[in-house]
């Protein structure tokens, strides 16, 4: 039964998808759906998701979305999925439940705000300043509390596992999208938090070479970004025509 | 061994896990927590959830808070809870998991933005009138999406199902938090939508006496508070008090 990924690799719940079905050597057809483009918002993909949102899976007949859903159907319909993914001991499952519920309205929550109003100048998109600081005081404290609370333990991974669960990777993919950032801004937000820098690397070499290669087109924008902050004369609109055009 | 539900009759996931327990024939004791009197920050119950957020369980040794994650752990882990409430095929599973997924950064961000904001003068805090409205379009916004989507279907319940799961207690309790707001504004957000009428009225019967013997307290305050908004000459400082003293 053929399984269909509805997903652009510059959305980091589709990413986390495809980096935990290449690591675990099950078969899928990429459908690339880009965001740039507006291809979401397309009666084709409202067939696949009526919510319009990335990402999504077609499985046989069944369709479904929101990605931890997503993540958790494929770890238990595709046998062969290494048991610390997606644990059968129901407490060990709990926590990992626990800690992809809170990701929503904190991580995620506040990744989400300060990214869309920090590169709303680049964007060409008005600029909230006050949300943009509300989207990094959500942040933060979603870093502490994964720094100081979910990352305690013996392991490296969350929860003090030693090896990584979909928790690990979803978070991660969330704190990837920091890339984009000029180097300042993320040194800044991210570098106070050791433990968290260090489970990024611990998860990208647990799932190599699949990680950078899933990730590459993020790195490609901030290289492209990169340009574009250090540049004179800039225009947003020039920026914005770059992005969704080439992009 | 024992199971210990740490609530406040007056948060919606609290009232979820306890209408949960109770329609299940679940042994449990009920230990308050109340958030009025900020007996969420204690100490004591920082041993129990270090996030400080209600609600929680102590299961035996075992520790667990995020409310959707409980309710999938008590479903799973006591015996004789029936197959509607988590079901274990895969995709009905999944389905369910796709709308608590759903439910964090929607209809819960939604109601909680709204509710706050609109409470505000209420309970004597500042009133930023622009939160408010961006608290309303996301509430009625995730209202449109449950009347036609995930209402879609034959039975009365979510995703179209003849009895009622996890997901429809979590949704439910949610939007009855919309209780304490006064009538005008209730009808205003709630009245378009029918069938999200009708659904309530169905959770209420399938899990009476339950429900409303949980959200007693709920009806209590709604009527506390109805007094309030039609008194003349009250003050901000005086309901403050009378909430935080009686509730």
């Amino acid at each position: 039964m053929e399984l269909k990924l509805y997903v652009d690799r510059l959305s980091q719940p589709s990413r986390a998808i495809l980096i935990f079905c290449k690591a675990n050597g099950i078969d899928f057809q990429e459908i690339k759906v880009e965001i740039f483009k507006r291809q979401h918002l397309s009666p084709e993909f409202q067939a696949i998701n009526p919510l319009q949102k990335l990402p999504a899976i077609v499985h046989g007949s069944f369709k479904l979305f929101e990605s931890h859903s997503i993540l958790i159907y494929i770890a238990s319909a595709f046998p062969g999925v290494a048991n610390h993914w997606y644990p059968t001991d129901l407490t060990k499952r709990a926590k990992i439940h626990s800690v992809l519920d809170w990701h929503h309205l904190n991580l995620r929550h506040g990744a989400v705000i300060y990214l869309r109003n920090s590169l709303a100048p680049v964007l060409g998109l008005p600029l909230n300043q006050e949300a943009a600081a509300e989207g990094e005081k959500i942040l933060v404290s979603s870093l502490s509390t994964i720094e100081n609370i979910w990352l305690q333990g013996n392991g490296p991974y969350l929860l003090g596992s030693f090896q990584p669960s979909i928790a690990d990777l979803s978070l991660v993919c969330e704190i990837m999208q920091l890339e984009i950032l000029n180097e300042k801004d993320r040194d800044r937000i991210l570098g106070p938090y050791k433990k968290v820098l260090q489970w990024i690397e611990s998860t990208r070499n647990a799932t190599k070479p699949h990680f950078d290669e899933v990730h590459n087109l993020l790195y490609k924008l901030k290289v492209k970004l990169s340009g574009q902050y250090q540049a004179d004369g800039m225009t947003e609109l020039k920026i914005q025509t770059s992005l969704t055009s080439k992009i």
